[in-house]
């Protein structure tokens, strides 16, 4: 069994994105955009504006009150749209049900749409033209990449349809040549599935949701699960037998995560290529 | 068996099409731009002007020659957007190898873009915003839901991942909760997957692709296929032994085919109701 290891890699990467960054006629600048105080999020942008910082960006990060209104957030996004010292604009989601979701995203120039999460940048990426691809999946990609994992003609099995991980994952894969079923929660007899595939990625937000019983010997398996229970991190593998079974594997820590974060940094600095190509 | 009559709906629908455009207080209009003489394109064409004239709607038929290039047909695109008596625009497909297609697709307001193939589009039909579906998807999404066919849940097998048809079939049903794999020229084994499918949709042009062997008893089949042999239509299916072992099963002619201009001349009508939502 190989570990495949997110955060070896990202250390390995960053040093080389610094380098190109640094060959810049200017500053890159990230804008996050939060409401209210969800903990998990004020963990992730904590992340996102130490790596931020550490690669040169400009940082910003707007909190707004849990009753902000669609209005505000989007006059505000209108602003950094024209702001020429901002490259990169995220909304940190989940964001209160009160608030229009589609409305706010595509309020973001989409040549500054850095979690890919437009419609007009989910389209380029199901067509196949370049565009700025969400991050977890371009991680999953680069990871896979790194590992030498040839997709081509691959059974890969997606769990979780989310507009951020499973159906981009899923548009990639297939215009890898990847052959690429996208399970669910209304998924008839998951295992049937899951047992016949060569690659499962699983983005649920369960701990322990794929157990052994579930996946073929030299399965390979990417964990995109961050489940915190007790102060600890959990995936959504059941790692400890999945990994007996399993020639490769993402741990949780140190697999996917760290991949998201750099690959947002990748994405800033994408934006840049997009609008000089 | 049932077999599933597309040439029965689009009777017995045009009828209460034309009731609701006639309620409209403006005549709708659709323009198709054509490149060269390619021979199925022609019959194609003819087909949408003699409905779109049925329906009552302007329409425009215009043939650029062979060695057109991007820029003029974009500039009869522009002038098209502009042109408040036209509603629609489609360029029919294939044009010649030397045109960008994307970029003159791109090039469509997102409002006239009827055959659902601009990126924004693209985009909101995985996103799950309403928006202009390809014509053929919607077909079959319509012909299914006549024979009240439930996907929810269901193993469904697309063979073909073409931007018209397999790509956003595949979307559509994965939002409708069925469990979609979405193969193509580099699946290995497809046997295994059409063999459990419960639905199987078939678009990759090949007469008799999808043989008896390949399916279970009482699958649903669905055969977007046209192939022209010797003057004659055949689909991508074996239907005189698929069809023993169907439960339900389209033909070729008169099952998605006759669905497909239908449904384009429905989309002329859904870009009124988009505009003004």
């Amino acid at each position: 069994m190989i570990l495949m290891n997110g955060k070896e890699y990202r250390e390995k990467n960053i040093p080389l994105l610094k380098e190109k960054i640094n060959k810049l006629d200017i500053q890159l600048g990230l804008a996050v955009i939060q409401v209210g105080n969800n903990p998990a999020s004020d963990i992730y942008v904590k992340q996102k504006e130490k790596m931020a910082l550490e690669l040169g960006y400009k940082f910003i990060h707007k909190r707004f009150e849990e009753n902000v209104t669609n209005e505000e957030i989007i006059s505000f996004i209108d602003l950094l749209n024209k702001d020429n010292s901002i490259n990169g604009i995220i909304v940190q989601l989940p964001i209160p049900e009160h608030l229009d979701v589609p409305l706010i995203i595509n309020s973001i120039d989409y040549l500054k749409d850095v979690d890919g999460l437009t419609n007009i940048n989910a389209g380029k990426l199901v067509l196949n033209s370049p565009t700025l691809i969400p991050c977890t999946p371009r991680g999953i990609i680069e990871l896979m990449k790194e590992y030498k994992i040839d997709v081509d003609g691959k059974n890969v099995v997606v769990i979780g349809r989310s507009i951020l991980v499973g159906k981009p994952i899923a548009h990639l894969l297939t215009n890898m040549n990847a052959t690429v079923t996208l399970c669910h929660s209304h998924t008839e007899d998951l295992n049937y599935y899951t047992k016949n595939a060569d690659i499962v990625i699983v983005a649920v937000g369960k701990k322990g949701f794929l157990t052994s019983e579930m996946v073929k010997d030299g399965v390979i398996v990417i964990d995109v699960g961050i489940n915190r229970v007790d102060g600890k991190l959990f995936g959504d593998v059941d790692f400890d037998n999945v990994s007996k079974k399993a020639s490769y594997i993402t741990p949780v820590p140190g697999g996917i995560g760290p991949m998201t974060v750099y690959e947002l940094m990748n994405n800033v600095y994408e934006t840049y290529l997009l609008r000089n190509k």
